[in-house]
């Protein structure tokens, strides 16, 4: 069954990890898993000051070139399809530069979110979504 | 670290969900949790042979306008970061009838991974993904 808006948004803000789709600009589709905060309607994730992997080069270079992004997070676990459910964002996305206020603001939020941020909090560019739309499905209905 | 692309294969193969991102021809992605088997170098994904939702729709849609998929699948648990891992098939897609011999024989394949196909077997389209990379990266060495 369909989850409303406000469901799938909530189950979204609530996961520990998305994963990214970014297209470029000939629709090739890219994914990368990402960790992430939800502000409102906006959903922020950091990437590496020194990104090593083309991984990180090429979400970015993409997000660029085509902002229009979609994220999702789902819960399959032990093959239980009966307890399946996803959550999904669409939006379009825009890279902030570490030293934009929104995306300190945006790391500070991650930081409180996932420990692992407040000792080594991300320094690279932050990449905003501005969500257009929040979707949802589940096997069963919402308890 | 980046995994070698037949470590990527192994535990893509080995994945329970992968997520699948399209792009229409305009260039929007659009995911969907998936389950799958791989058979040599090529994944291939049931749909119900009656779609209620917008998302079988569209992912039959959008790789029929545009063949250019990727694959995610990763592990991602109680945050622990530095297990994890993540491994993408990029291809192209194919939609497959459900009386091609192909299709009958990956929904064979899908019925032995997975019980709840055994019970149900899926009697809409197949999605048969010709992959052309296998990549992935880990937190840590593979054991």
């Amino acid at each position: 069954m369909r989850l409303d808006e406000a469901e799938a948004r909530r189950r979204f803000a609530g996961s520990r990890v998305a994963r990214l789709a970014t297209a470029d600009a000939a629709g090739q589709p890219h994914l990368v898993p990402v960790v992430f905060v939800v502000i409102g309607d906006r959903i922020y994730s950091a990437v590496d000051a020194k990104p090593k992997s083309t991984t990180d080069l090429r979400r970015l270079a993409n997000a660029r070139a085509n902002p229009r992004v979609s994220l999702l997070t789902d819960h399959y676990a032990d093959d239980e399809w009966e307890a399946l459910w996803w959550a999904r964002a669409d939006g379009e996305a825009r890279v902030l530069r570490p030293d934009d206020p929104e995306a300190a603001a945006a790391v500070i939020a991650l930081a409180k979110r996932y420990p692992q941020y407040r000792e080594h909090p991300p320094t690279g560019p932050v990449l905003a979504i501005d969500v257009r739309t929040w979707r949802g499905w589940a096997a069963q209905p919402p308890s």
